[in-house]
């Protein structure tokens, strides 16, 4: 880090931060410029309070250096990370598509929707059982009755089953009918959370809060890695910003940036990242463009009667449609769809 | 709610809504605008999953007209709710003062603290035992130990305790130790979290979410209401913007708003809502003047050396200084702090 | 627009606007809810400071039912604009390439630069002559003699040249040397430059304000499509969110949402959207897939060195590179890129 | 600045830096780090072109240390400016009260405003005669008609009359009519009104812009005090976030803030900054308790019939009391109101 000294801070204050660089176990190396002093410390400071530094007298501010994620960092594994269940391939040259209904309605609505989308070319099946909804007034899922409706939707079709656990006492039974474990936004620094699906042999998706730094979500998935589960895919969904258009920002730039910065693969989700069905296809083509290594789609077989989301669903030609143009873009750009 | 069609929408599609409508239990009356039609949904549509109607043909957006929280709201309770721990008073004429470290770290600093914000005013010891940190590196508090300090220091001072708990599993020992249960702001959309302190007798301070919206908000409140606890604390503690030279923006306008929307109490947290010692004082005199019925400090005997939030802590003569001017502004305007 | 009233406004209230709707031209519509009263307004409202109404007793809420742009409304044109000079062509089946460097600095630079983005594929060249810089000390542009280069490059190359026009009084010069006149971000509420340039026989580029909403952005096109300018080109260039990792956060939902409301192209600035070389192609690549009609892209032959924006600037090879991933998935999608 | 290379980088891109540091009028400090290198460059960089440096291969970020802005700064001035114009004071010990309707609309109108105001206890006059509006439908307010009932509103009660110039051109007419000339938030990066208001002899209230960073809105200022007009005061007026329950949000933080960082004085305004005439009070008396120098508040005799911002215009009775409240903290904290 580089601790950056007030205009007017005495020699005392400099040498007093030297000695604190010092006691954290880093070395400290002094610059004077023509109008501040810096402090540079040197070492590995991710273990230590750093910013609490700010508040030593003459400290104007603090710079981090180094990334505060280590094992989720491309500096450590170069390799791209494939994550793999059943069918379903996110990474490398691999595209996967997870594609299925908000929630888990009935065994027809589940059932109906694999066929649909493993036709148009899916290999994962997404569909909630335990749902996190605003108002306690919604329907808030099947619960273990819709893990056995995505079951059975499984031995119809194959598709890889994802699906959100939203608690640490849910993890086992669902880990037990699924084949990924969905992290959702609101529980993206849910940390008991994500230590616990951290211990299970499932992959995870762990999906952006809409107020997460790019930091503060790759130490999420560092909090994963750490409890020995390597398969963590990023899920970009929309960030919350002053836009009304639209439900959410998609940011398709993270894109690129997260694969500059780790080696996770990264899916991208443009039902919510819209939040309306008609912007769902373009952002689908466009997270394809930008190279994302999966995409994650609301398809529902009436979305205007559907429990939830139906805003922001496809139904099964809109879906046929998306896929057809998406594989178009895939192929030109040399990769795999579905 | 209101359905305002497309420009070009069919007589057919008008009448499809007008069904729809009706099939939802609600009345519907249609408007034909010089440019536009609309239906008015006339009923409480609340437990509808009302957006779905998006989808349907002909259909341009859809407008709520009732808020979508109910038990939380001025117009089902007029009077303002007063939560009340011990000595600790928020809401009325009083407003509470809440102080002490981010982390309890040992005896010395948490009885230390809570003599030092006694004598200065506060009604109320915050400090972590079970610390939620954005990186797995951070300290993570020094859990039951920690409560167990706590209990020493409410022993000593009369303060109530006022601690976080991040997980079900942990609900029924942290409310053993302590006075107020505080959910933090990763947690406000944690559902299973809400409903568990819903159902133990403490008052709850439920903290914002930084990108979560109002209604949002009071929903997460309404999830604790509705499992019978009706002693909910709401606390401002900063949304994420595009500012950078405060860690959050700290909106206060939420306080008369939240007033006139809820009879709940409203808490400010000017440590998180600026993230920078230098900031605290000003802006708690801020929440103050704006009518907030609580204020919640990080202090520390030694901000520099702390082990979380030494950045924005302040130590015992600024939260001395931060009180007297606090104290001078609330008597200006007729109200109690402390 | 819809009036929501407050759960108690009085019989009085409500009578008051109806009153209040009708003396401004406007049929009024009462709807007595179960828990509130609503007032439809019906009329063309465009003209009425309506949110006034807001602050008549008895008022919660205005909910505003129509657009309050006209003239760039796909209601009132449904056939999309395309927008041409020389050789480029923004809209239809057309995808036109604006490229260059952020600064005209020397005849070297950007004949140099034009020569080789049209080997690439470009049709326009953009190059700043006066540049709105956000430091008094920085470079400020070559001014006329910049448009003079500029005007060389042309005779060059045959691209059409886009450059800014910040105040105004250099309306006139920069028409005389430009084909099409770019209004900048920092300028999209400047109401006298919009009217000024509406007033030329020049087609705009009219940048988005990084804090603007679509409406205000399509108001400021009415700006000048009211002046009589037909040939307006929209240019979403990132908006302003809580992303540190991009200078500004480019949403390209804004495309497919545009080609709904709005007949006017919309062409895409993945440089300042991003701020990054790195992230530039790949965005280019998502804003193609996501159905923009233009790109504008900074170019410079050594960006290292370039006296503005070389953090976000590609080099020829770079910019090479980028065309032919565009040209791909412009083909595989059906329409003509440059 | 500070130079932080990619983790590979070569001895030979660390080289070229150093190189370029120096080439730049700059020196160059090495300092390797366990896990990277960067290389500190001091000297006065704010004229370089710093940023282009990111572009260099094997640098990974540039971090730039100095405020970009000097005159401004608290650094060169430690005195608080304090900006006067009759009997209008704003910084030091006295806060200045400047209030009145959004737009000149009739004699009437301002006149009565103007005293009701006055009595209260305002020593500026606001009021637009050229307005910025979003929409070219809207009033667009009287000029210079509009300018002479100003002066005659001044005359009457001897009120600093403060008025929005918005272009160029009518610098010179409005500084004629007006004692403090504003610059609007949309013309906050208008640089060649910037110039010219800094070459008349009024003061400059320096409206930010919703989206402006404060570095970017000081050096807005610095282009006006640049050209020898020291008399500028900044005014807060809300920046854009996601929250919708206020038209804009006011980040109050900001008073202390740019206390620390600039010798200007800092005016709120709680019209804007809220957006609702019922949380103008409150947040008018927060500003107080976090140290502003001033307030500019709209005031209008009829809110419900303002041909402009209604819905956030004090009556007289409520201005009145929003005075009183404001008087009764400037007071307990030891400073003059109006």
């Amino acid at each position: 880090m580089i601790i950056v000294m007030e205009k007017n801070a005495s020699d005392d204050q400099v040498s007093h931060i030297e000695q604190r660089v010092r006691d954290l176990g880093l070395k400290a190396h002094v610059i004077r410029g023509t109008e501040r002093t810096v402090v540079a410390a040197v070492g590995d400071d991710r273990k230590v309070a750093r910013e609490s530094l700010e508040s030593a007298p003459g400290v104007a501010d603090i710079v981090p250096i180094l990334a505060p994620y280590k094992v989720a960092s491309r500096e450590v594994k170069k390799e791209p990370t494939q994550v793999c269940a059943l069918n379903l391939k996110v990474g490398g040259n691999s595209i996967g598509v997870i594609a299925g209904p908000c929630s888990v309605e009935n065994e027809e609505q589940i059932v109906q929707t694999a066929r649909a989308v493993k036709a148009a070319g899916a290999t994962g099946l997404r569909g909630g059982a335990f749902k996190p909804r605003t108002s306690p007034y919604s329907f808030q899922g099947l619960k273990e009755d819709g893990l056995k409706l995505l079951d059975l939707a499984r031995q119809e079709t194959g598709l890889a089953i994802v699906t959100e656990v939203m608690s640490t006492e849910d993890v086992e039974l669902v880990a037990r009918y699924s084949d990924v474990l969905q992290v959702g936004a609101r529980n993206m620094q849910n940390y008991r959370l994500l230590e616990a699906v951290g211990k299970v042999p499932r992959p995870v998706l762990l999906k952006r809060g809409p107020a997460s730094s790019i930091d503060e979500w790759l130490l999420a998935a560092e909090y994963i890695l750490n409890e020995g589960n390597p398969n963590v895919m990023l899920c970009e969904r929309g960030i919350r910003t002053f836009e009304t258009h639209t439900r959410y920002t998609l940011p398709l730039a993270t894109v690129p940036y997260l694969h500059r910065k780790t080696h996770l693969p990264v899916v991208v989700d443009p039902s919510h990242g819209t939040g309306h069905t008609y912007l769902v296809p373009d952002m689908a083509a466009a997270s394809i463009a930008a190279g994302c290594d999966g995409l994650i789609v609301e398809v529902h077989p009436n979305p205007e009667k559907a429990m939830s989301d139906g805003y922001q669903s496809l139904d099964f030609p809109q879906f046929d449609d998306m896929m057809t143009r998406c594989r178009v873009i895939a192929t030109a750009l040399g990769r795999t769809l579905g």
